[in-house]
């Protein structure tokens, strides 16, 4: 509703009645000048748009809408989840390749291979990006050592299955390495954590990765980060962090793991994220307000994120608003909050 | 309340000072003849029963309720959880002599003994079974290829302990052979999850199996249910499917798995079945109706399920119907669905 | 706000504005006589503080308060936590030997060890113990048998590491034994079950145990419970218990789990403990009381606990009081529970 009243002007529900009139003012519409997609981003004041993006990638239109005129900011993010992945072996070495043909070195040691993703990654921020952001079935439980590390590097560089616990402490190692290179550079860590992937294997076979039906998962989400949190809190680089669960039965898990983490004398500095994906919507957003209020400090929630890479999910911002404001509307009214100024208050 | 109004006509609340006369009336009551049990029957417009039955349980009965007059439907359901019990290898040699008893063949071999449940499955359609029933502590994580599981099942024929890794492997052999065989006759695959049995030790030392308390348990749910579907969309055999969880932590992960699995043409295909045992009662129900509502299509929901097997229950439908009504209600009081007709419906 | 009108007499709210006028007031409120310990247990009421004990500690404190004037009884609890954990053998040696100076004998077997224990726990209950409380990630999943439990104790003395699975069997065996002997005295055993320990390892390193941040964890609790509870029971040896989770995902499973042993003729004897630590605010309290009753009887609930060890807690009981009445209340109003005496009431 909130899509077709703010993009379209249309008021009428959608269904089987309405569907061909609505299709046909909604393209009239698409056709106005001020609808393409820079005037879509001046019409919902969009101040930043973050694009996820392969280490590997090219960012060279980042750096062009970055000379021109475009009325929104229009930042890379950096995700590395392919550098991670060390245990399904032929993908992550034609991945490697792939980093290593991007950077213009060669990476045979897991020390050219590290180098290779700093140098990406400084590359990133020239560009204008401000958040790496990690998917994640669940945090690594364990950290490899850099000899370890190195050695299942080699392992697997050489076509080795390298088997699940050396993969997890490698990706681990990895990790923790970016976490580091994040706090360096005063760069935000998203963890995205959670999903199944390709639950569906008649349609993954069909349509490939990415078309399996992804969903909701029940990996236990605690160990892994404590383990690296923990981790980067004792190397004193932990960076800005922001914490994302798919499933609502994490919630309290996540939103409490937050405040574990304080060093630094960044306010704010770990965020409980915003009901994301199968959460983003009302009662996710509800459950997320509710947990971060019960156990953190809402006035310091960096807010909402749509995490939906379309033109037609700025209004979701509206949606969220709305869900908040009705939260704190309701408690104002049963008086668990003041409405009024500081100096005049009383309970 | 309910039961005391709709089966007795008492309006008053049952407690210390009322249960004697209660108890007078309700036993008056029952002694009417509109109250035997196909009177019950015919008062609460009850159309089908779904009984559930053992592979190797004579349905004589059932045979003879569909010649009689019956108001309603009686089904047999299949219940072959015996048949994936390896675990406990005389308990399970024991029923799988019950099962050759039963069909008249030597369950010898694994093949045998796949026929013999094929044969008393058939046996059951063609008394009217309509749905499956299997009741896991979770899914099996892992399918025995055939070799596997013929040496498995002839190992545990012989008395041997299987093992827990085996016995998982062998119940996924079973369970997906099972899973074609419901798609190929059409029927609906129930899988209930999440149950610990006989918890209190001295109860089932004292009273036996079934007499030891069951209770909410925590397993993790996904792996399972991710392996058995995705095996049988594979095979392009996934049957009509319902899931039930006990643990309310569960809701989330059982809601979304269903939104995967969508082949083959039927709407409503996988369905998130409705709030089960410690879960069929006000929040249970609303959580159920909510978690499908925001993951998925409650106009395509089968509906509310007893599961108590019990002529008093009947009532229970009401108390879910008002339950859903209120939900229904209150989202149209506030705006959030609409009341009127598609036609003339404006935000 | 509680804690400042009630103790204070302060109406204003806190903030930036209002702080220096009311830490002034405070403190001169503080000087005044009746704001001493002794007078704020008056104030409030109440008769009963239980304080947590190490079984090594003195308690001559608690002799001569229940020989003195105090306004309320003030019992020890018996908290053996370090008794249990032999995975750290350094720190666990270091206790046993100061068990076995408090005692007065050699803990050179488990024999002694246990006998130690037992010795420790009379002297609690001669000075007042009503309780033990049992801090724990998880309930041990298993429970060595006497030899193992021996062997496992003596190597645990010679300061080798004895590994996870002999830990936790260990750990199984002692706590059994201690259940055993609460039942035996009639003591209530409190499980505190599901924190994650010293997170920040950074902090922890800075400051030591028990400043290094702890939080919600996702251990899973139900197999621990089963096998601890469900020994108890076999032995008929349960002792009268209480059950509190930190992660409201195990809400139902520890619910549901006092459902499971009754036996004994103690009505109420397996309690669901009120929300606690994260969970002790309104939703948390809302949950655990919802959970009970739908699950268990809420007349039966022994009611709120602080576990805040500050004498600026006990207003935490009328913010319960008012979040219970509110439930019940509103409940009242929708026609769920009756608001009249038993005998006139009509549905």
């Amino acid at each position: 509703h909130i899509e077709l009243k703010r993009y379209f002007g249309i008021d009428e529900l959608l269904d089987e009645g309405t569907a061909p009139a609505i299709w046909e003012r909604a393209n009239e519409r698409l056709a106005a000048p001020d609808m393409d997609a820079w005037g879509i981003l001046r019409k919902f004041n969009v101040s930043l748009v973050g694009t996820t993006d392969d280490p590997s990638d090219d960012l060279a239109h980042h750096k062009k809408l970055a000379a021109g005129g475009c009325p929104a900011r229009i930042a890379p993010s950096f995700r590395p989840d392919a550098a991670l992945g060390v245990a399904d072996a032929p993908a992550w070495n034609k991945w490697v390749d792939a980093l290593g043909t991007a950077d213009g070195r060669d990476c045979s040691t897991l020390a050219d291979f590290l180098e290779a993703l700093d140098a990406r990654l400084d590359y990133f921020v020239e560009c204008g990006a401000l958040t790496a952001d990690h998917g994640l079935s669940r945090c690594p439980e364990s950290i490899a050592g850099e000899a370890d590390a190195a050695a299942t590097f080699a392992d697997a560089r050489k076509g080795l299955d390298v088997g699940g616990d050396r993969a997890d402490a490698f990706a681990g190692h990895v990790l923790a390495h970016l976490g580091e290179r994040y706090a360096e550079r005063d760069m935000v860590m998203q963890l995205h954590l959670g999903a199944f992937r390709n639950v569906n294997v008649g349609m993954m076979r069909g349509y490939g990765p990415n078309s399996g039906c992804d969903t909701v998962a029940d990996y236990r989400q605690g160990p892994g980060l404590v383990r690296i949190l923990g981790e980067l809190s004792a190397r004193e680089k932990l960076p800005k962090t922001i914490l994302y669960n798919l499933n609502p039965a994490d919630n309290y898990l996540l939103a409490c793991m937050c405040g574990n983490f304080f060093e630094g004398g960044v306010p704010g500095k770990m965020q409980y994220g915003s009901g994301w994906w199968f959460l983003d919507q009302a009662d996710g957003m509800r459950w997320q307000i509710d947990a971060l209020s019960r156990l953190g400090l809402l006035s310091r929630f960096v807010g909402m994120l749509t995490d939906s890479r379309s033109f037609m999910s700025y209004s979701r911002h509206e949606y969220f608003r709305r869900i908040l404001c009705n939260i704190l509307g309701e408690d104002i009214e049963k008086g668990l909050i003041r409405r009024t100024s500081p100096a005049s208050a009383r309970w």
